[in-house]
């Protein structure tokens, strides 16, 4: 085997990331955050940990977490060359947020990950009432550096490769299941630290279900099949699908719908530039299915950001009100679903660059 | 390959859980629910997408999900013969939480599950202040019925014959990564959906880190290694640490901090049984290791529940409360960690059982 992490990868710019939340602090109506999100506290530290929250101030940043880690904590955040002291708190120890908190009269929380029960605990251990934030660190995660967006084109390459890999297994007779089992393993061997998220591998009338998980029935002649699957590399990851049809798409109503959709991506994709407004793009997309009398079919939004977690902001869909930015990863993903008959996706993760965008995910669509 | 889902388990309960949970409710103060862990929606809907809130009162349950969910959820639903409505909701539609709410005055939130936003945006829709609930489905879902157990002992089996598989791996100058994916193969291959969380295979001076990620580094001989992992069998999970010398146990620091791990595993053991508090099982783990010179190596919490998640109620540690009940499924897993040194741990899932306890996790421990 030769699982090693992928090599050559450059550093991360995590030490810049505190001032440029600190920045963000006064305009949201608070002097100190408490950042409880698991990933927006990597993102800000380098720790992995499943545990920990992130007091950040003007002028501190301590990062709580519990005795599982407290080696691997500060090793961490010393590897990152993130300004952060780490405290180790027992179970039973008194908070620290009631020590940092001294003097700081408006405190944030990030209303979209705590949870109300450890909202109400800080809300009784502080003295002023905590206030909601929204989304300030992921704002920063959405323009992502040159660190992060070689990780997300590594796990691209890598989910490309295991599709290669795997494609000539995707024959009449073939299990749903064995398929995502195979394109799992070949990320794996192929220097993915773990799947993106779980695998589909949908055909037949499963192709119609946008969420469909791998079963047990084999795929027959004629059948569309929806693969949509990503790779993890340090965290960062990819998200691509691809729709075919067993036997080779023909000149049917698969056929049909296999382009059909791909005209829409087409459209989509033709748009993503820095400026652009993300409403536009699922328009474009939108448009284009209507016009091929498939509007109805398009259950769900065109795409969503991609980095740390599989779905981040920017969302790219009707209700969208911002435009792209360069340095934004983001995935154009429409499809059309016909329940009992199947269905079709196509997705790319692109990155937004100053002439345009450049496809991260790259296999050929040749259905 | 030969990856079918495990055949023959017997079903799952899910049509009585909802009368169980609706007789909870006066109790906790509410006249109606609204379940918004996933996990919990699952466990009382049968339904295991991503996205969707379950409302609970005297006598409707309304399951409300997205597009994406259209077709899979009603057929879920009445799959695990639930008596569930299954209500589509668009991004631009009025919460039909509105509508459910009329007339009733008491409406409870999970707090432990639903984000301070979310409970925000719904008092504001609601017309009373929502209620905290804590634990309620959690407390449900502690006693497993024969379904459950099944699918855990399934899942711990195919656990243990993947560690049967990989162990003749587990030599000088293997690397960490690749026994991770090893084992996380013959999971798969064994018929598991998926690993039950990051697989821990730890070694040398990571050993000592209790949450250490397979690292790069190839074992040496003389390390410690611990490997901690599980598989999913249609939802549930199970839960193993086997810990072993590279070379044997041979004589040495090494081999005194395996089995004094192990008699601190077999000291808490010997107590699972009905009606023990779960406070004792955690203190004989501890007075055992303190008796061997390693209480403050051990760091962690003896065990916890395992289920639809890998970490549930209850928790066995020093501050519980309880006592442990027929149907409970919980680890019991003692270690001792010497930073620099090496580390060690032992750990099983078991059954509580009218006569004491059951294992589910069985690979032996011959390090």
């Amino acid at each position: 085997m030769s699982n090693g992490p992928v090599a050559g990868l450059p550093p991360l710019a995590v030490a810049d990331r505190l001032d440029a939340l600190r920045a963000l602090l006064d305009d949201a109506g608070v002097d100190a955050l408490l950042v409880t999100g698991t990933t927006n506290v990597r993102y800000l530290t380098g720790f992995t940990g499943s545990a920990g929250s992130l007091w950040v101030d003007g002028w501190r940043a301590v990062l709580m977490t519990d005795g599982r880690y407290g080696d691997q904590a500060p090793a961490q955040v010393a590897g990152a060359g993130a300004e952060v002291d780490v405290e180790v708190v027992g179970s039973s120890d008194r908070s620290p947020v009631t020590a940092l908190a001294d003097g700081s009269a408006r405190i944030g929380l990030e209303a979209r990950s705590v949870t109300w029960s450890e909202q109400r605990r800080l809300a009784n251990l502080l003295d002023g009432d905590p206030v909601a934030t929204d989304g300030l660190v992921e704002g920063l995660r959405e323009v992502k550096d040159d660190g992060e967006v070689a990780r997300i084109a590594a796990a691209a390459a890598i989910a490309d490769r295991a599709l290669a890999e795997v494609r000539p297994a995707l024959v009449a007779g073939a299990v749903e299941a064995d398929l995502a089992l195979a394109l799992d393993h070949a990320m794996r061997t192929g220097g993915a630290s773990d799947r993106a998220f779980e695998t589909i591998v949908a055909g037949g009338p499963n192709s119609a279900l946008p969420h469909a998980r791998p079963g047990s029935r084999p795929l027959a002649d004629g059948d569309l099949v929806v693969c949509d699957f990503g790779a993890v590399v340090d965290g960062y990851r990819s998200d691509m699908t691809r729709s075919f049809r067993i036997g080779g798409p023909g000149s049917g109503r698969e056929a049909d719908l296999l382009s059909a959709v791909l005209d829409a991506q087409e459209a989509g994709l033709a748009l993503v530039a820095d400026g652009v407004p993300l409403a536009e793009v699922d328009a474009a997309c939108r448009t284009s299915l209507d016009a091929a009398g498939l509007g109805e079919a398009f259950t769900h939004g065109t795409g969503h950001g991609v980095g740390l977690d599989i779905h981040e902001g920017p969302a790219v869909s009707a209700t969208a009100t911002g435009t792209l930015r360069v340095g934004q990863v983001v995935t154009v993903e429409p499809g059309a679903y016909l329940g009992g008959f199947g269905g079709v996706r196509w997705e790319d993760t692109v990155l937004v660059t100053a002439d345009g965008h450049r496809a991260l995910t790259r296999s050929p669509k040749d259905p």
